[in-house]
């Protein structure tokens, strides 16, 4: 028989499949001697085992416990079941995969009416609200009396009192709840609270085992797709209290500075109080540094602490402590979450430390978090400049402008109609999130760095300041005071989120830069990475603002775009309304120099990075209006008559336009459109070859091939325009002509396209569409239903379904390198710049992923990453 | 040096490649003793050498060739450029793949002033006529004069006589026109016509050689994917006439009749004619039994010969003869096209014969064409009463009922106006072919069997009679005559293309039947084919067609068809106005007796046949109105408001309903609806076990799925609402629940959804449209540019794309059975009845195909012919 219980003194991290997460760190810290307050783990192999059992905890597992009990005791000498020096315990699910608040727990485990008296003689409120919390605790998960029950009885207690809060209650109050609980536990159960400590234990233990397999925990399992895992572990952990008295307290902190990455203590704590109360956001924690003044010698300890933790994980740690009467306990340790700014400095920081590595440095900076540093910034020059009204917590870095409102109904509101607000909250709760997502920022007048604001805003990325004490809020009058000075819904505020100043006004924003660690942080990622990151980009702006973002060329410009700005929609609507090629071909010569410009732009900003361009891809119907006045107007433009725009309207109509006529379609049809685009590609880049003396090579790219044909027709265009253009300008040029991949027949027959084509580009978005059969534009109707039933674990817009579709994609590069060996391979959907996707594509051996410029630091840093985990996969 | 020249003698039929068809076929009928003009034919590889050479015939080459000449000099006893005895040659074009009209040819080579004199002095008309055709000919191919240079020459002469055609230019004229027709020659190419004859030989085979790559050719080889061919052969052959004298005569002959099948020679000749008198049927031919008397000796070699060489070839041969001077000449052999019903009769004679066997026999009726068997026929018992108004020739059976037009035109829009009309014309022309297309029959006044009319009408499997000579037509009143009987536009009229029957009114027609030798070839096919043909059928009607066409099973039932019907879409639609699950419950409620009963009754019909049901496929909105008016009926039939059902019908517009929400979707966000109709199904299963003891085993089937979960899902409805059945029947029924396969995603991930699905059914309709990425609805916009530039050569939705989808399909099949070993596969798309994509289905290993009922015995039969073909490759 395999050991099923290991003393905390027994295990390590690298047991997290048999001791759960928790357990496992518990053992680690006890390993390398930090206080932890001593207990056991029962093995995740025993809860399999529980269950093959038919739910039954055997005797040799009993007896493990017990024996384990024996030694806790002997190690905090306090004795279970004594009613003098009591031990308690915590019995604590916990799985190899955190699965949070979806499995049961029982504190304090261990009192009963003989043993609280015991208690109460020290501290009789505090043993009365610990004997009331089990009780309910324990009547709710092992004795299944409704939770209802117990609230209903504290309510009443409170409201016939006149108070609000459960501290309010007194001593007396808690004798009160817990006589009522015990009677409500024998009324509806049937059976009065188990008195035996050893009872209890066992019961609980089997309430643990038994949460596993309630249907929260396996819903929770199939929606998140944890597979693999064969129960949990329990973890029987010694009580200790932070609310014992005024030598307790309890806190939470990180290693450094979760917002600013600094590399100094960060934390809060309260004295005489529970780990709740610091979360909650009731009452405003005191910062950490304070404690050296109240408790140094425990402060001392904790630095001590807090450093060993941190060199020995090599990672910034989020941990909770407790004092209990001048003794300090650490109860858990994680990698602590951060700002990406945060995570950044870190980063760099440990490696100048030489704590870990340019590579494992890499990896503590989350791609998807980076997201948060390309966003705004108050600008440098007038936020030195401005006066502060008030300052509160940085709670969430970022900048953030707009007018006030008070309710997160109003900022939805506002959001709705296109206005920029900022969301003024006394505190906020779960029923916010939406307000709170609408809004530009958030304040707060309370709560701490992990109050409920603090931590929502910045898993959103917002800019948030919280605890901003001086701000007084009114909600009848929707008004705010900070001393003197009135804030009514309406007025400008600016919030910045790095320092938790707040300025009435409104304040200008500059774009992010990057600049500092983050530069550094990129840097390593570029000479670490193995695929190249492009940018779609279809106007000299975007160009340049992605090439600052280190985007290394485009991977896709959008020609159609083109086709909507200031008149030219005039042409493009002239030439689809022309029935004869003559008519087309002087429509188009009308937009051929629009497009030279655009092409020149662009090619200006790119110097001589690779710019791929690609050819007109949607339904000639999307150009035309849809309304009546739009279609009049059009009609007296074009001196026809309405019927005639109706008419043709009418004949361009489709069905499935997503399948219709468009892309190489179109120029199988009208040559000429594809002549015009390549004459103005070409034009444009022997322009600005003969301006700029670079050597400029256009990629010429043609959407929505399914057959090889299709792309021979057009490649046969492209390349006699070219040559003619050529020819007219006397001048050699290189170009190259390649394809989307996004039509499935095109990736099963990649060898035969990859004949003709000299590049690929996977356009995932079309490919999803028709991989799944799914229409982007009314998968709205059952893609929510999809992900919440757990039919698809993620949007495949969102991020490339590597089954189906990169299945596809897998196979195009294959087999189109079997027929062309240097073919050069990208991908321009959206998926290119989301973390997942960039890694699929760096293992499937893409050249490049292109993606939108604000995600191309993103996609650098993604690449890194897989490059990096795949390294570490070979050795 | 490979051998580069070939007398007739020296070849056989194994030669296609390097003599081409026509000379293969040519020294195949010389080796076994047919009296063929003798010849020689320059190879196919000649031709590529040539073309390696610059365009030049070596001297060895010429050398060949000119040993050839004498060798034909000796057998005919002439000379080549002897003025009092010359032989003259043809010199042809001939590929290994037949390119009909692509290539030049060059007739009467070797004639000049001087040898035309000789010949004038036995046929002056004769000689000149044959210069004069010379002259055009090289002219055109070799010196490059336009053509229409000549045709003007003749033109004018004609004008200048006042007469119409041709054959009335005397000898005279003749002259002249080759006196002009040497002018224009000098003028226009600046060089006199060669009057060497081996200098015009070398300079015909030139020109035949360059005609391989002139433009028409190329593109012809492009747009029919003629590939691997390495240039074309020449041959040239002794010129022998029919148009000599009275002595001379042509004609051609099928081995036996085209029409019936019948084992007796027929076909027709004209004496002094040419070729091409015939077929262009100006002078109606005589029967080839007349030349019995004319020329005995002639007709009896003739009936030697077409037996000799039927049995040599082991088919029914359609071959071409020339009288010269009372001696009989074989121009060509070559296997003849023939109606199904004749295919039919002669392949079933053929193995009654002991000439082939019954596998060989299969194979020589082409499954497309039997789809004219399996159209109506006239009522036997009304067609024996009935009393013939004339009679024709039978040109192409069937049967044909319809108002008379009489131009190709009102065909046409009769059509478009839903009328159903026979077209009565003197003869026809290609300009009629759309109005033949249009009508239900032909009816012709003039020309033979092998008319134009007859031809045409027979390649598109409709009614034709022919050569019906009382016939006798007024295009101005547009009304005919048969002796005293009017017949005007707009009169009824019956054609009977089996007999050449003409009957005036309209007689019943009966569906076809499968009997005789017709039962027998399907009957040969079902004994030869490995893989089962079942039907698409919603109704108990189709399922009894099919079933009596040899449907093995029902492959797809369309349940949605069924709520069109009667007052089920007021059921229907009130489901979908539902906004509750009680409401569309009760709905539902209504619908399962109607689909009960529909399931009964194709369950009743198909016996022990197996039966797949496909759940609900289309997305709702196809079930509401559209139109404000029926809006407005719905409304008040559903006691709501208009704008109600406006929004219902406005939240479920979708942009692309092809990959909107439906299918398997539907079921996702409304399971109710799978539970009805699982519900239907086996409550139906359970009443006709009950009622008839067949052991019903329903195949439920579950559409669009795309990913494994959204199978399984759907499945888990399924199997618990049939297990719920089960029990209130209080009996058990075995079922099984499989999926279509016609999204992209599940055919890539086949594997997974066979760890599920019991069965799988190609749904290549929708499969083609995603893998494509085209809409069917929408495709008519380009896909007649894609047929016609060659982009694709045939139509997918017509017959399966092996390369892209079939690609698909065969990945599906190999990963599904990887799973599931014993998997059955079926398709059930339109091209499930193409012969090509039977062959495809069996190649993959599909355990059936299942398509329309009146294809089912085309799949039959093509199902056969791929298994033979199979054996035959593996021998």
């Amino acid at each position: 028989m395999k050991k099923m219980v290991y003393n905390f003194s027994e295990g390590d991290k690298s047991m997290v499949q048999t001791l759960g997460g928790k357990g496992a760190h518990l053992a680690e810290m006890t390993k390398i001697g930090i206080p932890v307050p001593p207990g056991f783990t029962i093995t995740t192999e025993v809860c399999a085992e529980y269950y093959k059992l038919g739910k039954k905890i055997s005797p040799e597992l009993w007896d493990a416990i017990l024996k384990n009990v024996t030694k806790v005791e002997t190690a905090m000498k306090k004795s279970f079941g004594d009613k003098d020096n009591p031990l308690l315990f915590s019995v604590r699910s916990g799985a190899a995969v955190s699965m949070p608040g979806m499995m049961d727990s029982i504190l304090n485990l261990g009192l009963n009416d003989e043993i609280l008296q015991g208690l109460a003689k020290k501290n009789e409120r505090f043993a009365y609200d610990s004997y009331r919390r089990l009780l309910q605790m324990f009547g709710d998960v092992v004795m299944k009396v409704d939770h209802d029950h117990f609230e209903h009885i504290l309510d009443s207690r409170k409201k016939t009192r006149g108070i609000e809060s459960d501290t309010e209650l007194t001593a007396d109050d808690l004798k009160y709840v817990v006589d009522e609980y015990k009677k409500v536990i024998k009324e509806r159960s049937g059976k009065d609270f188990p008195q035996e400590p050893k009872e209890q234990l066992k019961l609980a233990i089997e309430a643990v085992f038994n949460s596993w397999n309630n249907d929260r925990a396996i819903a929770y399992r199939q929606l998140n797709h944890i597979t693999g895992l064969i129960g949990t572990a329990v973890n029987v952990q010694t009580m200790v209290y932070g609310n014992s008295g005024e030598m307790s307290g309890t806190g939470v902190y990180f290693t450094r500075n979760p917002s600013t990455g600094e590399n100094k203590l960060y934390g809060e704590y309260l004295m005489n109080a529970q780990g709740e109360d610091v979360v909650a956001g009731l009452r405003t924690p005191q910062h950490i540094e304070t404690l050296k003044k109240i408790m140094p010698h425990c402060y001392d300890e904790l630095v001590k602490i807090y450093k060993k933790v941190e060199k020995h994980y090599k990672d910034m740690q989020d941990m909770e402590f407790t004092i209990e009467d001048g003794k300090l306990w650490i109860l858990q340790t994680r990698n602590g979450k951060r700002t990406a700014y945060a995570a950044i400095k870190i980063a760099v920081d440990m490696v100048k430390e030489k704590l870990i590595t340019k590579k494992e440095a890499l990896l503590k900076v989350d791609p998807k978090q980076i997201d948060q540093l390309l966003h705004k910034q108050l600008d440098p020059i007038a936020r030195e400049r401005a006066v502060a009204l008030t300052k509160g917590l940085p709670a969430s870095p970022g900048a953030a402008v707009g007018t006030i409102v008070f309710t997160a109904e109003d900022a939805e509101k506002a959001k709705e109609d296109g206005k920029k607000v900022v969301l003024v909250r006394t505190e906020t709760s779960p029923e916010d999130i939406k307000g709170m997502a609408a809004a530009q920022g958030i304040l707060t007048a309370r709560g701490g760095m992990t109050s409920h604001a603090a931590v929502v805003a910045r898993g959103m990325g917002k800019c948030c300041v919280s605890g901003c004490s001086e701000l007084i809020i009114d909600l009848t009058t929707k008004t705010a005071r900070v001393g003197n000075t009135l804030l009514k819904e309406g007025d400008y505020i600016t919030l910045d989120g790095s320092t938790g100043t707040v300025i009435k006004g409104e304040l200008p924003v500059v774009d992010p830069e990057m600049k500092g660690d983050f530069k550094t942080v990129m840097n390593w990622a570029d000479e670490t990475r193995k695929i190249g990151v492009r940018t779609n980009a279809d106007t000299p702006h975007d160009a340049t603002v992605a090439k600052n973002f280190g985007a290394e060329g485009i991977g896709l410009c959008r020609t159609e775009h083109m086709f909507f700005e200031g008149d030219r929609i005039k042409a493009v609507r002239e030439m689809i309304l022309s029935t004869t090629e003559l008519g087309r071909r002087a429509a188009l010569d009308k937009l051929l120099p629009m497009q030279r410009g655009d092409f020149e732009g662009i090619f200006k900003a790119m110097g001589t990075l690779p710019v791929t361009i690609r050819l007109l891809d949607p339904p000639l119907h999307e150009f035309l209006p849809t309304k009546e006045e739009e279609m009049q107007e059009l009609a007296r433009e074009m001196k026809v008559s309405i019927k005639v725009i109706k008419e043709v309207t009418e004949s361009l109509h489709e069905l499935n336009p997503m399948l219709g006529h468009r892309g190489c379609r179109l120029v199988i049809t009208y040559p000429e459109m594809a002549e015009m685009q390549t004459r103005a590609i070409i034009e444009a880049a022997c322009n600005v070859k003969k301006e700029t003396g670079n050597d400029i090579v256009p990629e010429i790219m043609i959407p929505i091939v399914g057959h090889v044909n299709e792309f021979v027709m057009n490649k046969k265009i492209v390349d006699e325009t070219a040559a003619k253009v050529m020819k007219e300008k006397g001048m050699a040029l290189k170009y190259k002509v390649g394809t989307m991949i996004e039509i499935p027949r095109a990736a099963l027959t990649a060898d035969k396209i990859a004949e003709h084509a000299e590049f690929f580009s996977f356009g995932t978005n079309d490919l999803t569409q028709m991989t799944f059969g799914f229409s982007r534009d009314d998968i709205g109707k059952f893609l929510p239903d999809y992900l919440s039933k757990g039919v698809l674990e993620i949007d495949p817009f969102v991020s490339v379904d590597q089954e189906g579709v990169g299945q596809l994609m897998q196979l195009s590069v294959q087999n189109g390198r079997r027929t062309r060996k240097d073919l050069k391979v990208g991908i321009c959907g959206e998926q290119g710049g989301e973390p997942k996707s960039v890694a699929f594509c760096h293992k499937i051996g893409l050249n490049y992923v292109s993606c939108s410029p604000y995600r191309v630091p993103i996609a650098r840093l993604a690449a890194a990453h897989a490059a990096i985990k795949d390294e570490n996969r070979r050795e």
